[in-house]
């Protein structure tokens, strides 16, 4: 009998919970609020749990048949433990995990991970990075996420604290970013990062088209710069030109250590068109070492989506 | 029978070839001349088989009591099928070593790989990271050398074309490196920058101890500003610190994503005393992401120097 398996993906708003077949195709599935600062780590364990159990009888799947749970979590993961070290968005701190699920489902095989890893896992398995055994994802979101999956394994470093790409310094003494260093990729290349720049050259040149779309729209957003590039703003041009190269920097450093199969993009942004990959693309291909003599990989866009979450968290307890 | 590797460790100017036994020791050496500037690849390769042989022979070594060649090259090596894609210092070019080194080693198993990557699997199994099995070795000379052990294996990335840690862009528009980039790690941490970084504070502030120093040599090495500062020159103790300051920056880069056990610097800089790998580690677990609630590698100077290339070739055919 072929094996489903379970994929929490817990965020700070949302848990969302599915029943995930053996091609990554997600069969059923259930959410609920997280509720973190009104609950404490037992309660939301336990709550996730009842869900797990209550989407099983709806789909009708035995016990027996499930081959294990995964879940993701954002925040430090002591994967060898099921341990959530520190996740800020849970309030989770030192949250034994692995202790609570196992009262539910004894003798289960249950893995917990970081949400990007369990994302990037699932990319890999299932998503635009099928077939390859060695892949990176960014997703370019509030901030700049990574994952890494290395010879089809995912990259976590000790106790869980490595797989931090957005926290890679790209600009010695630049900007201030929230993790109190300065000059992180994710100052430069995050969606947050994008509306600053459209805000900053907006300022400058407050009556071009970008300026009409803004007053318009009383609102800057990461869709701002787009916009107004695609109605022939030339300022807002230069400013998505300016993130493509923020983005290419920090991948190129990715690529030149890891030169993986393929690199997919994430987050929002990432549905901005084929024309936003393929600049990236360009830019990753023009700047990495060894030139056109060596073998850059391609930037694609991600293709699982919100659903990356659950099939990776899923995909955890699969057999390769 | 306890069985020996041999390791050959391939450079611009020199070959060298050692028995090593499983503990990581070199029971006998040869060495010679490299010449690529008059020998063909077939000719140095030819060679090279000869040393191995005259060698085993020499030491009394049975070839079935061999267990293996490991090579290490300066350059970018499939190591799949054994081929030099390209070495500029051995004027290498698509040179399958492989099929050459079979010709002389029928049937026993030969491994190639990159020099840097060989030093780091060197120092992992029996140098400064012996007992881990997530290390980096950075490397501070000419320009900075790389080499990752995840979970005890080289990463080399697709065709070989990774681990180049030194072509990580610390400084968007900053200086001009070798491989036609801006802001590269090794514009900024290689022994070389830190020659041009001592004459630059020398050009402007010539009187100092460490302009006599200059004088009294009539040159700049990557020694002087090391003994200007023992001497208590202030200049130089400043050019010193931003040093360490650029190496500490590209570790915390490497640190933040991969979290290895250790990080190991080598070269010969890092032998400049205990002092000096110290402030590097201070930098580095003061600067790594998360701070102290986390778990930054401890930061330890090489231990192999320059055997590590012949160990490590030969930890390539040891079994783990």
């Amino acid at each position: 009998m072929e094996k489903v398996s379970v994929g929490i993906d817990v965020g700070g708003t949302t848990i969302k919970v599915g029943l995930v077949d053996s091609e990554g195709n997600i069969f059923a599935r259930r959410s609920t609020e997280t509720r973190p600062e009104e609950r404490t780590s037992e309660q939301i364990l336990f709550d996730i749990s009842r869900l797990v159990l209550e989407l099983l009888s709806i789909a009708d799947v035995p016990m027996d048949a499930v081959g294990g749970i995964g879940m993701g979590v954002p925040g430090t993961v002591n994967s060898e433990k099921g341990i959530v070290t520190y996740s800020g968005n849970l309030r989770f701190k030192n949250v034994d995990v692995m202790r609570v699920l196992r009262e539910f489902f004894r003798g289960m095989p249950i893995l917990v991970n970081n949400d990007a890893n369990c994302a990037a896992l699932g990319e890999a398995r299932f998503g635009s990075g099928k077939g390859f055994d060695n892949v990176i994802l960014v997703t370019l979101g509030t901030g700049v996420g990574t994952g890494f999956i290395v010879d089809g394994k995912i990259l976590e470093g000790k106790f869980g604290e490595g797989a931090e790409g957005g926290h890679i310094c790209i600009k010695m003494g630049g900007e201030k970013c929230t993790c109190g260093q300065r000059g992180c990729w994710e100052t430069y290349a995050s969606a947050t990062a994008l509306v600053r720049q459209t805000l900053n050259s907006y300022k400058r040149y407050p009556n071009g088209i970008m300026g009409q779309i803004i007053a318009a729209d009383d609102n800057i957003t990461a869709r701002t710069a787009f916009l107004a590039r695609k109605n022939g703003d030339r300022r807002a041009a230069k400013v998505v030109s300016n993130y493509v190269g923020y983005i290419a920097v920090g991948i190129v450093n990715l690529v030149n250590v890891f030169r993986p199969d393929v690199v997919m993009i994430g987050g929002g942004v990432s549905h901005e068109g084929e024309y936003f990959i393929k600049m990236i693309d360009r830019a990753v291909r023009r700047h990495a070492f060894g030139g056109k003599q060596n073998h850059p990989p391609k930037v694609v866009p991600a293709s699982l989506g919100n659903d990356a979450g659950i099939i990776g968290a899923a995909a955890l307890v699969m057999p390769r």
